[in-house]
């Protein structure tokens, strides 16, 4: 039985993490982590019609890319499994139609990298999957317009605000008939051992301009719910990476674990934090599907398959909102997914 | 190993379908399986302040009241799995809140309840759940004014037009344990085989308003599938059912079925010619999450359960565009997720 606790599992197989590839915009390019990105684009529509054809050009190059690596075909894809922000997760929906693999759409919002994870690693352990690509997607433009306003406005963020990250990730998960029959190697000592599934938390936050303390309870939840389910401390664990709490979220998360006697100020890292620097202007931070799917595939799963990391906690919290709900005076429900991803010798 | 053929799986433990429940609208109510379903309701916003919060507690009564049938509560859930068609899947998100079960969200438009079904079945069978709730709903009134016109238009619907369901429907899937445990039952031999996975499949078709033409493909496409990975013919099963086809896109996969060998004309039926009676005035019939989740939970589950059919394939089609990619000149994307269901003496 793969259940432990009341919401955590246990990947038994050890799914192997084999090969990842991402995709950003250009501001992400310029940022501290800009050289570990596989691509870095100039011109955010990539010559297409529209951002959103951009979008899931981005999401479709990222799971080609990542194939690539293994010298994988897309129709020996078992799934793709995966989400993005736009109404109808078009630009996934439109990658798919691309790759033509079995596809299983999610949406979970910033949420949806971690979800996949938990899904791929669940049906690899399962043995309903042998080569799975998990991904995720944002894009600045497309989301500002959707979700905000019209970027021609030029409305000022507030000092709550996080910047949509432009960007799409994507890991393949497959196990070890998948590593013996891939053609070339990218990752070998990087596996799913497990994770907490994430319930809706709501803590009545109604201001969608601070989505970092709408998140926080979503990320302390689940935390807890890991160690309680695991019986494992937070030094169990070499970091704990949440996806886009920005700098606020992530006060707030550290103050929620402190209170239960939970210290994981030390060891906790905020991909929303990381991807823009100080001086880029961003006020608290990134966010959106594309902002942990980039830094994971790109900067923590090559850090743990160095043995920088030998065992991480990566949960990415999603807000569940939408316009119409925000205009209907409903406050922000919230998400966060976990999945353990150790090194192996 | 579950994995058959190419993107076909075994549930090679036989995860049991141990209740559902269904809530409708009125003119679902009147329809000619009105008697089958758990409630229709007359009020379509159930005097609640929109039709949005109408839909969310539909959705959250379907899982309840499931639940209720088995003398289980929402917090003995391993998780709560699926979808609606409203942007970021709102109804399923804010129903997730309140039920505060570990909830795992899918976007695959109509065809949601089917990979809600795939994905507890595989988890299931994997060991990581011991008791889902699969569901999904979808309300007219919520779907007319995000991907149409506002109904005060009263704009008419054209010959190939098909009406949005207002409905829930919620099915639990648990294992020998589940039943073990549980106080009460409602189906005792009913259980999930096996399905295959579906992959996005394009026509070319830009007319948002025959959606049974351009979904036809997808279902083809996946009945063709898993017939090659099974090595099963038609007669294999006592009933091919589809979701939301309606009038013309059920004869279109008939003719796509007819040039490929496959007569399944005598042994198909449709959710969606289904629910709604000739008299009633809906075009080509009903459509919509809801649709195939409330004639598979209070309709074709029980008929299984009852030894009416032994063996049925129950695909659910969902169009993946959006009212942007519309605009945007796309033609639309669909794709279509079957499952095996069977009854056991």
């Amino acid at each position: 039985m793969g259940r432990i606790g009341k919401h955590s599992f246990e990947l038994a197989s050890r799914p192997k993490v084999l090969a990842s590839a991402a995709f950003v915009g250009e501001k992400e390019g310029e940022g501290p982590f800009g050289s570990e990105f596989d691509v870095a684009i100039k011109d955010d529509t990539l010559g297409l019609d529209s951002w959103e054809q951009a979008e899931t050009r981005m999401f479709e190059s990222a799971v080609r890319v990542a194939l690539f690596k293994l010298g994988r075909q897309s129709d020996e894809l078992s799934c793709l499994i995966g989400g993005d922000l736009l109404n109808q997760i078009v630009s996934s929906g439109f990658a798919a139609r691309e790759i033509r693999a079995p596809f299983l759409g999610l949406y979970s919002a910033c949420s949806t990298i971690t979800e996949a994870l938990m899904i791929g690693g669940m049906l690899t352990d399962g043995g309903f999957s042998e080569l799975a690509a998990c991904a995720g997607s944002s894009h600045f433009s497309t989301v500002e317009r959707q979700y905000r306003y019209p970027l021609e406005m030029g409305v000022q963020p507030v000092p709550t605000s996080q910047r949509t990250v432009t960007g799409a990730g994507c890991l393949i998960v497959g196990n070890e008939n998948t590593f013996r029959n891939s053609k070339k190697t990218q990752f070998t000592h990087t596996v799913l051992t497990g994770g907490t599934m994430g319930s809706v938390e709501d803590f009545g936050i109604t201001d969608a301009n601070n989505m970092g303390a709408a998140m926080a309870p979503a990320a302390f939840n689940t935390i807890l719910t890991h160690f309680g389910d695991t019986g494992r401390v937070p030094s169990y664990y070499d970091r704990i990476i949440t996806g886009d709490l920005g700098k606020f979220g992530s006060e707030m998360l550290h103050e929620l674990c402190r209170e239960k006697g939970l210290d994981i100020g030390p060891i906790h890292e905020d991909c929303g934090k990381l991807i823009f620097s100080e001086d880029q202007n961003v006020v608290c931070g990134g966010s959106g599907c594309g902002c942990a799917s980039s830094m994971l595939a790109s900067h923590f799963v090559p850090a743990v398959e160095r043995g920088e990391f030998k065992r991480i906690l990566f949960l990415a919290t999603g807000a569940l909102l939408s316009p119409v709900t925000s205009l209907q005076g409903e406050s922000i429900p919230c998400i966060a997914h976990a999945v353990v991803i150790e090194h192996i010798d």
